[in-house]
């Protein structure tokens, strides 16, 4: 369970009364307010607050271009017209607050992103809660035997079964250790920010998440991915969705031109434009090593 | 004039009407929005959008800290903690999008500051307006004679009605020059990027520029500082102004420890010491340098 | 004339000793440290330090993958690698400091890249040379009529003359008031913070930029592609010629992959997967705007 | 054991041949280059490449500050200058690389520090090694009871046993449990990604961190500071020795300005302009907090 009812309580609070305010609103993003979306087995992704929509990437834009964007017809074209050409400061004007409670080892990849603001949860200060990422078993992949970075099919039998007992039995055991040994009941208590080292990797933290709509869509872009980690590939999918409620021009734009397209080389470019006039081209007469030109073969075909 | 008749109409039209929203409101912010505070003879800063509270700088305090703030009794005894032991990320999550109309030499300055969005209004694609920064005769300051950097006594008589007969008299036939060079009357017309390169430093531009409450009040503890230079300290202190309004117990805070507080070496600290328990402490004694123990002396007396 | 004789002489100086050092040397780079490339009329980039080669990308880039790089034969396949799949912290570790002279309404365009070090002339504090960016004839083109954003044909005859004489005389007699302004003969001398405000954007200012790789090829990208402004393009083209030399494998990917290559969006690759299937694609079947129909044509043809 | 006898040898390789440079030289540094500095049990920090030394800063000043920087008499002197000042650009044109190797708790903390650059070995590709961190008996601190964030005494006997078994034994089994799982050995073997999510936070990782002076003055403030975690100080105070011998001019103004140094509110200060005049000043009539006052008191006596 992602959520208490405590929490569910403050939700419905916070859910239940609007205030007048003069700014830019976006109604897609006033539902998604504070709701939390869960995300695997106890996370969740929450709005906290956000600032601007479509209208005002529009309007950044026009301050940049003035008379010279008035040739683009409509709102729609001009988003178009500025993700293509990597017009990347008017969607900076956009910016959203996310509540996320994720597992520790996700938490890891994702602060790799440095350009956001983050208040993070403080095992030195408070006390973790008991609570563990867990696989579902369809989620339990073997390594794959092709690339290093990957996953293969999903374990079964006896071999699924031991990893989810180990998994469970360790988070368990570190878990009824580090309570133990913070405890002050007839003992003096180890200092928080030394018992949490006992914990796993899979243990729950939360953070408050601040970020452009810029610099959003380029953790998308990589962690929406299908190469993409699935336990930090579900956040994105959740993340994009709520996205697409608030932004839905600027987030068309992003789906046809970055999650929906792709980057090629000269020499990539150079193999269409031979194929486009009926020259066969294969990967000896591609100038492309073998790992790019399969890449590429996937690209187009 | 700072703002035409237009541009007011379009202000009063952007708040004639509110919308319902569930998120944090500042009451002291909404006043401001989208109105234009004038600062020096063409310029003005407006606020366009803005994204938080003094309450959401103690929420992502709280989920920082957890159990371990509930030992400060309120907002704004948690705030002035933050401040004083410089943990700056809840700060950071709160945002204001401001609309400016700036000279370029200042903004030239204020660019400096990276952590920021910016759009600027861009001429390559659009005419600039034959809008140039005439300083008031009161502004009209000699070259300090103790400071490299500084200002001393405003010139008088001659001397400024010659220097102001030069900045108005060069900066209209600079823009003469600059609107027959792109005329397409009877010419080809010079490419607007390259005939902006006659336009003198004074002349307005404008942009909208986004930041962080963190990054913000970095911003004013260096230009809203004596030090600054009077053409964007007016601007810093106009802003000054909407903080106070917008989030009154961080502003507080800042005022106390930043704008009102000092950094002192460790050297000085020792001469303080010494100091309170009745030594006679001087130049010679202190170990600082002579710039270093006037500017302590400014400090402490 | 870019460089005086004082500054040549202190050039050789420098390039006369060299030191002994354990870290990593790129001799394509000793061979540039300290010369002045000549840029315009007045400008120049100059190497004043570095950090890093080609092999400091891959050295971090096995810290991060460790056994899983091993399938990767060489370091330039590796760089290769890197490059096409967006990993670009390897990149980020190499680092260079130049020394650059460029006009003003050049560094407004620069300095928007924000994730540099740098360190301006300062006009608060010093006087600026009566140095002014003065465009040869062939660069004096007039105002695209396709593109807000572009430059058509070079201007000839009476309306070129007549652009050069306004740049010049504006340039030599705003710098004579500048001049004029600041002396302190006879009179108080306006503060240098206010006198600069007279002078037009194409006065020649320098600055220290140090930047890492990665931040090097993204502004690279963008300003030394043909739609970047002239004035800014020779400075990048400039720098192409200092990375090729410093990390050769890096600039070759950068080359085919960045440079040389383009994104397309999904649209454009459907139409793309269509047309090798040997299906007539129009402008009218291809999902694609008028104008990004245009980009398209001239990346496939 | 910090460095294997592998790691011993390709350190002494590095360190066996120069190569002449015409680049800045810091002999200090040049000491420090590859070796491993032992931190915690089995912890490194190893000094990989560096950019620029003491006179690096004092070039970059002088070309913002030019003539303005004349009446600083010598480079320490403006070094110390730039530093009371908040002058940070020129220490952000040196740059330093290094090669850490440290618990995953303490890279969490790390981390947090946005402005660097960072390639950390990833536990997606590859396999972590069997170390973590066991503290010292002597810093098996208890919680602090006075203070949420803070360590009270050693824990001492059973207590003390206990808790070292706990942490020797769970990252053992938890080990143990990694190298079944990912085993390929009679069966398909959990992929790395997921199996990594078993190892508690004591586990060792490693990364190449490269950072600017400016910035990793205030990592250091922060994380060399009395109240930040052992874990992490014994790493900034051993990079603060590296530092002293890198740029010795630079790191005496920071021990002096920073580290030695004390922020005072505007609050403060007036108090301690009263004291000076004889006033008997108290925590109830100082308007401070009796937090503040407290804090107050440690600087002043």
């Amino acid at each position: 369970m992602s959520v208490t009812p405590e929490q569910q309580a403050e939700i419905d609070a916070l859910r239940a009364q609007t205030r007048p305010t003069l700014r830019a609103v976006s109604d897609g993003m006033e539902a998604h307010l504070y709701k939390a979306i869960p995300v695997l087995d106890h996370g969740f992704v929450r709005v906290i607050d956000y600032m601007g929509d479509d209208a005002a990437i529009c309007q950044a834009a026009r301050v940049s271009y003035g008379k010279g964007t008035k040739s683009v017809q409509n709102d729609e074209g001009l988003i178009r017209y500025l993700m293509r050409h990597w017009h990347s400061t008017p969607f900076e004007m956009c910016e959203v607050k996310l509540h996320v409670k994720l597992p520790v080892f996700v938490a890891r990849q994702w602060i790799r992103h440095r350009t956001a603001n983050v208040n993070e949860y403080s095992a030195r200060y408070s006390i973790l809660d008991r609570e563990f990422y867990i696989p579902d078993p369809s989620q339990l992949a073997a390594q794959s035997v092709i690339n290093n970075q990957g996953r293969g099919e999903a374990l079964t039998g006896e071999e699924a079964a031991r990893v989810l007992a180990y998994l469970k039995g360790d988070a368990a055991q570190c878990y009824d250790h580090y309570e133990e040994m913070i405890s002050q009941e007839g003992q003096q208590g180890l200092a928080r920010e030394l018992a949490r080292m006992n914990l796993p990797a899979n243990i729950y933290t939360q953070w408050y998440w601040k970020v452009d709509l810029h610099n959003l869509f380029h953790f998308l872009r990589l962690r929406a991915d299908s190469h993409a980690q699935y336990e930090i590939r579900v956040y994105a999918e959740a993340i994009c969705e709520v996205v697409r409620d608030w932004v839905p021009a600027a987030y068309g734009a992003f789906e046809d031109y970055r999650m929906g397209g792709a980057t090629l080389s000269g020499k990539a470019l150079e193999c269409i434009r031979r194929m486009l006039k009926g020259e066969e081209v294969t990967q000896e007469t591609s100038g492309m090593s073998k790992g790019e030109w399969r890449e590429f073969q996937g690209v187009i075909l």
